[in-house]
Formats: structure tokens, C-alpha cells, sequence
């Protein structure tokens, strides 16, 4: 009938199908009366901040998915270390907006993309303890050792860190190393189909 | 197939993912020109609250998530019930952006503060009254006793009564209060693993 | 495996759950700086049409998940008729933002209270097509004539339309009766099922 | 069990609902103190707007939820080439924002339906790559050959692109033909049944 981590494969779901559509809100209609393309052209950083911001939570959801693949059932722990997960995807509307906003303006952008960088890394530490927490647990996991390594998803979070700590010397700086991050991972997995086949990746 | 309660799940499992997601809706970008540090660190009510309304209506998600394990089908009573739970939870945004913004006024938070509880307490009456209902009528129940009892559920209405009329003494005593219950809520059921074992609590 | 129904009742579902959420948005934070709980007591209107409005559209997903269980597979006739259906259902945030704005100014609120009865006659028209087109379509039905009659479904369309003519008399009227209307919606299978078991309408 | 198709679907099924959903935030309540009934009709590009937006958003989805259907599996890949899809559909909010905004007030609603035209041309253009990766990769495909041809979905992006040329002559012009386009694309699979049995278009 019903696997045991559908619900919270469900809820999951719906966060993160909703902040990365809520992505959209931060996005502004030009104010009538100036030139509207030239306005338009004005905001690439709301445009840019969007897809790299989309980019990364689909990257997550993919991860996210692959990690609940391996398991049989969930546990309150594991609840609880989702939730606090998804507590840091859902603030990826609030600083994707306040990154676009600071970058805009030209004013302390490089303030604003530090942040951007820390609740990613924040976003890093919650996705290892999950993983760590539930490789741990052998009840929990379908097939122990099946599953990608801890170090996989660990290296997110020094990276994050580090891109974090960079941005301070400039925000635009910052912005794109977010969206060199979300490529590499977003197309680091195709490279290695590339070598080992399609069938263990999907 | 299909289970009987699936669709009263998802229903529900959207509102309780659109009602945690939204709540980033009260984080507020500062406005250009002050010194974004401090004008962020001022907000730290914003995300205080926002960590304590996410976490309960990740709570508030996992209890219902086992009462309707329990179910093996629904009656037109029990989605009225239901929704009248749901109505509880989709305030929640509303009564989270009420607290976070007297707190950051410093004014009448106090009475932000009781409202928010009031809420919370009407929210647990309602859960109350869902299962109350769902243990009373043996057709709908899976296995008759072997859900939690009434009890476990009920204690939730006079501590958030007495942490809402408590919060009038001060807003950030009722923040507090309303973190640590939230807190006490996501690992006490850790506690209670520690002694039984994992086995009846996923 | 998978019902041939199960994506369309996945987008109505999520359609539903994110209307009846992104209504709480219609309800405002009283401006700092007067008194909190006069100012929350003067904004009435908005948690009434809020509850009103979030009864409805739960009312309409009941019924809506009782016309679907009916159906073995759908065509695009009918997912057409269902998008025009989620279109309306969708519109409630912005009738309720309405009718509750205009009744606490106290001022025309006899015609945004029309308005928003004009949307639910709307609702009940794509409601009654979607399943009078169902039950007229025998490859489309599970058990022909064993679903609701198309009676059921028609009867709010007269009766939204009369309501909302005599909402022209006074706002505050209109939401009286679209209150009563939803409570009738939602208790009068009750009343059905204390006389006809519970088997049926589960 | 699981289809492997069914969390990708779970998460863009929400994306297509909350998209959708979100369009009613562009629907603004007119200011207190105007006449009401003259205020609302003056916003009528907002309601048409939204109504073709709907639409085609709705459209996507079903011809979405038809390019899944044959599919038996997704690599990195085509979850990658799906995120972009998705990216451009949660766009439509803004852009629809943006056409209704510029159509109300009279003023360079050419340039605003010529994004709105770019971005949906931009969808097609996604839409197609996912349709040309899936029927290209046999171990993905349920069933070789049996799925709608690419030139069905491809057709898309030239008509877009000229509407979107067309529309910088006039931006209700731009309205009319997107209105049209939604229409036609919702509507031709009737004909097509009416001709060939219901059997295959479900």
C-alpha cells in the first residue's frame, strides 16, 4: 500500500514547491511613467537572483529526494532534523529577495550576498545531519551502504562557507559564485553518468 | 489502491506546507540606506518567531500525520473537523507577522503576544476535537485502542491557555514561552523513544 | 498502480490547499501606534470573511473529491472543465480581500458583497458543468447512476445567484448568508447520514 | 510500489498549482472612496490576464502530465531540463503582473505583452528540450514511439515568438492572440477527439 516516508516525502514536497515558486514575489513590475525596457534592464539582479535561487532549491529537492529513496522509515528525529531543513529552504525567498534588493541599489550588496551564503551553509549543515543521523540508524535505511556517502552532501558546507565569507568583497562577486556552485551541482552528476552508465543515478 | 483518507491528506498536507511557507512572507528586507548589519539584527524578532511558528506547524504536521494513520476512513464530520483545524493553522502566518511586528515596535507586544496564543490554544482544541471524535467512532478507526489517547493531545489546550494569558505580563515571555513549549513538543517524543525503543513511534 | 485520476486530483488538490491558504494574506496588521486590540476588533470583517470563505472552499474540495472518486479516467473535456472550476475556486482570495476591505470602510460593501457572490454563482456553474458532463460520459464513470445526482451539484448556482442579488441590500447581509450558506453546505450531509448510515458518504 | 516518476511529478504538480494560484495576487482591490463598480470594470486587463495565464499554465500542465505518462523513469538530466521548464512556468505570475499593470494604465503595454510573449516562448523552448531529451533516451521512454511526436510540442515556440513580435504593434493585440493561443491549445485535442475516439487522449 503506502511506503512509510510518503507523507513526509509530501510535505516536503509542497515546501519546496512553494518557496521556489514564492521566488516569483521578489521580482518587481516597474513602476509606470519611465522607460519600461531600460527600468527592466535595470533589475537583471532580481532576474538572476531568481534562477540561481530556483536552480539550487531544485538541487536540493533532488538530493533530498535521493536521500529518502534509500529509506525504509522515518523516525521523530528524523522529522525533526527535516524539519529544520526545510525551515532553512523556506528562507530562501527572504534572502534571495534581500540579495536582489542590496545588489539593485548598489549599496552593501556585499553584506547582503554574506547572508545569502550563511543560510545556504546553514541549508549545508541541516542536509548533512540529516544524512549522517540516518545512515546511522540501520533500521531506518533500506540497504545499508547502498546509499551515497556522507561526504557527498558534506561538502556543501565549507564551500557555502567559504563563498560566504568571499562575497563580503563584493556582492556581484557573491551572486555568481552561487550560480557556479548551482551549476557544478546541478551538472557534476551528468558528468559522472557520463563515466558510470544511467542506471544508479536516476 | 488507493487509500481512503490519501486525498484528505494531501489536502491537508498543502495547507500545512503553504501555511510554513508563507510565514517568510513577514521577514522584511530593510530598506536601503541604514547599515543593513544592524538594521538586521533589530528584526531578530522576525526569525525568532518565524523559527517557532515553523517548527510548531511541523509539529502540529507529525501529530496529525499519526492520528490519521490510525484512520481507515473518513465521514463528512470528521473533514469538517478538520478543516475547521486547518482554518486554525492557515491563521498562523497572520498571527506570526502580529508578534514579530510589536516585538520589533516594542509596543503592546503583550497583547500581540496573547493573541498569537489564543490562537494556538483554538488550534489545539480543534486537534482535540478531531481525535476525540475519530476514537469515538469505531467504524473509521483502524485498530480501536491503539492510537494515542485523548489525553496526549488535550494537554496542549490549557498550557497554551495559561502561556497566552501568561504572555500579557510581557511579549518576549510569551516568545520564549511559546519557543520552549515547541521545543518540549519536538523531543519529548525523543525521550520517550530513548526508553521504548524506535519501533512504535515513526 | 496508479489511478488514471490521481495527477489531476494532485493539481485540484494543490490549487484548493493554496486558495484556502493564501487567504489568511487578506488579513492586515494593525498599524503600530493605536490600541492593538481595538484596532484588531475593528478589523472583524476580515476574520469573518476569512472563515467563511475558508469553509467554502473546503466544502467545494469535499464535493469536488466525491465527484472524482466517481470517474476512472478523465478526457480533456474534462480537465478543460476542471481548469475553468480552479479558476473560480482561485478568485476567492481576491473576492474575500474584497468584501472585507469594503466592509470595515463601511462603504459600498453592498457591491463588493454582489461581486463576491457573483464568483461563487460562477463556481457553482463550472461545478455543475464539470459533473454534468461526468455523468453523461459512460467510459468516464466508474458505475453509471451510482454517483450523485446532477441535482446535488446545481442547487447552489439559484441560490448564490439570489444571494448575491440580495447582498445589493447590504453588505453586511450578504455575509450573514454566505456564511449560513456554507454551514448548510457543510452540515446538511450530517443531518443525510444520521438518517442513511455512514456507509455512503464517507 | 512507487512509480520513479511520482515525486517529480509531486514536486511540479505543486509548482503548476501554486503558479497558478499565485496569478490572483496581480488582482488588486481598487481603492476605497472611487465608485466600486466603475474602479472594477476599469481593471478589466487584470481579470483577462489572469484568466489567460490560468489557462495556459493549466495547459502546460496537462501536456506535462502527458509527456510523464510515458515516461517509465527520469536520470539527472531530464530533472534538470524539467527544472528550467518549471522556472519559466513560475515566472507567468510576474509577467502577467506585468502585462495587466501596463494595460491599465494605457502606457508601453507593448513592451510588457512582448515579455510576457519572451518568457512563454522561453517555456516552449524548455517544454520542447524535455520532450526531445525523454524520446531521444529509449531507456527512459515506456514505450518507443508511442508518445506524441516532438514536432507536436515544438510548435510552440515559433507561434510564440511571432506573437510576441506582433504584440509590440499594440498590447491588447498582444492579450487577444496569447487569449487565443490558450484556446486554441485547449481545444484542438477536442476536435482531434471528436475524430479519433476518446480512447487515446485521456
Amino acid at each position: 500500500v503506502k511506503s512509510d516516508t510518503s507523507r513526509i516525502e509530501a510535505f516536503s514536497d509542497g515546501v519546496f514547491a512553494v518557496a521556489a515558486t514564492l521566488l516569483v514575489l521578489q521580482i518587481s513590475v516597474p513602476k509606470v511613467g519611465q522607460d519600461l525596457l531600460r527600468a527592466l534592464a535595470g533589475l537583471w539582479p532580481e532576474y538572476a537572483a531568481y534562477a540561481v535561487s530556483f536552480l539550487t532549491i531544485g538541487i536540493i529537492w533532488v538530493n533530498h529526494h535521493q536521500i529518502l529513496r534509500h529509506l525504509q522509515k522515518v523516525d521523530r528525529t528524523l522529522l525533526f532534523l527535516n524539519l529544520i531543513l526545510l525551515m532553512t529552504v523556506a528562507l530562501i525567498p527572504f534572502t534571495t529577495d534581500l540579495l536582489s534588493t542590496y545588489l539593485v541599489a548598489g549599496h552593501q550588496d556585499n553584506v547582503a550576498a554574506a547572508v545569502y551564503g550563511a543560510v545556504m551553509t546553514g541549508m549545508s549543515v541541516a542536509f548533512s545531519a540529516l544524512w549522517a543521523y540516518a545512515v546511522k540508524a540501520p533500521d531506518l535505511i533500506r540497504e545499508p551502504g547502498a546509499g551515497p556517502g556522507i561526504g557527498r552532501f558534506s561538502v556543501g558546507m565549507p564551500v557555502y562557507a567559504a563563498a560566504s565569507l568571499l562575497s563580503l568583497l563584493s556582492g556581484k562577486l557573491g551572486l555568481v559564485m552561487y550560480a557556479v556552485l548551482a551549476l557544478l551541482y546541478a551538472l557534476a552528476p551528468l558528468a559522472e553518468r557520463g563515466r558510470s552508465g544511467r542506471a544508479s543515478d536516476a
